[in-house]
């Protein structure tokens, strides 16, 4: 069947659930249903705290078949993934689904464990290196599932992804379980993505490097949540959690795009006081922030708030009393998690409060400015982040369907062409957030406005930006590149792409390589 | 049928959930479960403020038989209870039920919507004034409920408490429902009672005086649990809301009883870094506090927390360097409010955190020593706080049984007593919290421990407080005041008084006046 983008759906698909094609942005809103928890009391005399791993599966009771899960805020420095998932490899558990917020290149462990059937399921709302590319040749039994972040929270919160026991990597953790993300030598801040899992799996086991005397506060996640503690030597490496410092681009095309988005920005007549902004941690993503700063300098605007995964740069923006408060769902930087640490105006936010559309409503629905990037745009302005050219997984949608669908301006910014090759196409590779959610296109040789958004082009053409429709951008590459040749794809569905409110959006089908 | 206290329960109360006699204080522990939540999600364009309580009722389709709740951390100072069933009974609504966490004095406008049938059924952790004499009377047309602070968390998530309507009274919300106690007009400080009635309730609505721009940070409620916000005039008369400041007590007699138990707890050898500490907010019991700070002092000791409804003279010592954090589910003074909203060290916690037995571990189960009052005791060491000497209800465990259940050492400081009347009886009116809870019971004329703390006893008896059998202290304040007339009491339960695990502990009769 085709949903209501006509994408090519199966009717059913091996290894997943009942499908429900995707009908729109807001078609499965209304009334919703969060799962029941069970929960084991804990009693005064009881101790939570375990010597190791292999402790914990024995009290958690791990079996064949079971969904466990881990957050991804330590990034591609995490060690507790490979080390919870090889130790229960050599039980001789199998059959096991990985429901990873983010799953990065250290994981590559995970591939030999996929090729032995240990695990044969993998939910993630991002996924890149070996992993991504083992699933995407085939090899994991059952078909990824892949969602956005705000998606996830639903997910777990309805009860459609049931975890057995999660697994948190606590930078710092108390002998009775209150977590936190700021102290500890994997310090990283908030731990936004963690919540959910904590809120409503089964079982929660607290991985910690830094176990301190009771109580650890602040608290991110507390003790009535946590099940049982386990030390070990290390949760990860530092070097791969935070980067020192995120930095606005050099790249002259770059700064070009930024300062048209930014203009676009302007011209929409949303920089006034009470402006609410996220962005990306990429160069351009930051230049954009770079340029919006100067104009709200300049018109003494000041903005209610700004959000997303956090830098150095958006935390400058606070400090300078360009916005007054920040809500923080994973910090990028070192400047964020020391911003987060100190300073009351910096708030967390969990993955729900973040982008969860089946709540009572999101912080992604009161962003007015949100800047998003694309590896391929299609005329309908369907954006996809998931795979690359060569149809291999390299992305995934993260928190991007979600701020798109919630901001009142939706901008993506992109190169036109990126390794000889045009970002904009007939038809892109996979759809991650649909074209009703992306009003602009801004390309460092024109922009283009979504048809449903007449009000944005009305306001653009009284500016010298060079607005065009999206097929003469379209034009414009393809004369400079020719037109690329369509990937060859086999029928073999290796990950379903579930759109924020749990339809399927597309599916990624196993490239002939 | 007795329970294990032997005290005499209906096999059946009418009006009231099937009964489950209380069987000791951990016996109902294993695994639980968090009932399921109904969510009607928001979309982007959607707005939450409302004009009026009248809209509100529209919005969430009041009507009879419905269950509603409020919070008391604006305690007699609170309009918001009166101002929403006033606008209900307006519209001939009949049959509510009223899940209040406490009932005050100021609510004595309930009594007649009572009167009416507006009102038949109550929930509350306490209550004192005109509704608790009305309903002591039996002027409710169905028993009312009474449960311990952490009991009304368990009773919410677990589904024998569902509330239909919660209404949060709120010092400050922002247009989306995030909402905070420390910022406006009616500030309070912790909203910790309210969180469990805002995660579980079918509905929320905020009502507030103090309606900011969003975000309001910071965020005690999150707007992802608030359907509608509305803005009124008033919800509370400071005055009524926090005192200026608690003070230490200046009797005699009450410091000496502090002087008594500040001995028992360092006999204890509790008192050893790390050491936790509660107490309430009366003068005797601060005076322990001041008494304790003397003695940590000496000793070097630095404590791990201090927890509770928190005064400023905890707050002192968290300053001092006394205690490394304070948890704090409700503030009673100025200094309190102003040290949570300013110290991060000073932790909120919500009910379900602070006294829920059935969750993963509540803050009390981390208790060394809880202060506690009373006003019966028995010699089985039960002790009344819920009924006075007519059998009137003038109070309710409120945190006393959970606190008294998970501190290691529980002591209840007392005048031998009050109004000529003994506090020690063969048989108390009413069973709050059980007697193998409590550990010791310090008078001015001397201290009784409870039989099975052996361990206590030996190391008292090496010191010269005056360690006597309870039965002696009885006798003591009997030769002075003569044995006191029982009570006569009536058949009919007026109210039912629920142990934190939800079975019954004990029944309230109509006294015969």
């Amino acid at each position: 069947m085709k949903n209501v983008l006509g994408r090519e759906i199966p009717e059913k698909i091996e290894g997943y659930k009942e499908v429900t094609p995707f009908k729109g942005a807001f078609a499965e809103d209304g009334e919703k249903t969060i799962k029941s928890v069970k929960v084991k009391t804990v009693k005064p005399e009881d101790s939570k705290v375990l010597n190791s791993i292999e402790e914990a599966l024995d009290k958690v009771e791990i079996k064949d078949g079971m969904t466990i899960s881990f957050h991804h805020h330590l990034r591609n420095g995490d060690y507790v993934l490979n080390m919870v998932v090889d130790t229960i490899a050599k039980r001789g558990i199998k059959d096991l689904t990985i429901a990873a917020s983010s799953i990065f290149p250290a994981h590559a462990p995970l591939v030999e464990h996929i090729k032995s059937g240990v695990v044969t399921g993998v939910y993630a709302n991002y996924m890149s290196g070996p992993v991504a590319r083992a699933i995407s040749l085939g090899l994991l039994k059952k078909p990824a599932v892949m969602h956005t972040h705000g998606g996830r929270a639903r997910a777990i919160e309805s009860g459609d992804l049931h975890i057995d026991v999660a697994f948190i990597a606590a930078p710092t953790s108390d002998t009775y379980g209150n977590i936190n993300g700021v102290e500890g030598p994997a310090a990283c801040g908030s731990l936004g993505y963690a919540a959910p899992d904590a809120e409503y799996a089964d079982k929660v086991v607290a991985v910690t490097d830094n176990l301190v005397p009771y109580p650890a506060c602040p608290i991110e996640i507390s003790q009535h949540h946590v099940d049982y503690v386990v030390k070990v030597e290390s949760i990860g490496d530092p070097k791969g959690i935070v980067s020192g410092t995120t930095k606005i681009t050099k790249d002259p095309v770059g700064l070009k795009i930024a300062k048209m988005a930014s203009q676009v920005i302007k011209a929409s007549g949303l920089v006034k006081d009470g402006f609410s902004f996220q962005t990306g941690a990429g160069g351009t993503s930051l230049a954009v922030a770079a340029e919006l700063k100067e104009i709200m300098k300049k018109e003494e605007v000041v903005g209610s708030f700004a959000a997303g995964g956090v830098t150095g740069y958006i935390v400058e923006m606070l400090e300078e009393g360009l916005f007054r408060n920040i809500f923080d769902v994973q910090c990028f930087d070192l400047k964020a998690v020391d911003s987060y640490k100190n300073n009351p105006k910096h708030q967390g936010m969990s993955a729900s409060m973040y982008g969860n559309p089946h709540n009572k409503g999101c912080v992604a629905n009161n962003l007015d400015v949100m800047i998003l990037g694309a590896t391929e745009i299609d005329t309908d302005f369907n954006v996809n982040v998931t795979t690359g050219s060569d149809g291999i997984i390299m992305g995934g949608s993260g928190g991007h369907s979600d701020t798109a669908a919630g901001a009142k301006l939706a901008i993506v910014v992109t190169n036109l062409m990126k390794a000889r090759l045009p970002i904009i196409k007939d038809r892109v590779t996979t759809v991650t957030t649909p074209g009703e959610s992306i009003d602009v296109i801004v390309t460092e040789r024109g922009i283009a406005v979504n048809p449903n958004r007449k009000d944005l082009m009305e306001k653009l053409q009284n500016t010298n930006l060079p607005v065009m429709t999206i097929e003469e951008l379209k034009d414009m590459a393809e004369k400079i590149t020719g037109k690329p040749n369509a990937i060859e794809l086999t029928d073999e569905v290796v990950a379903v792409v579930e759109y924020r409110d749990g339809t399927v959006i597309d599916v990624v089908r196993k490239p002939v390589i």
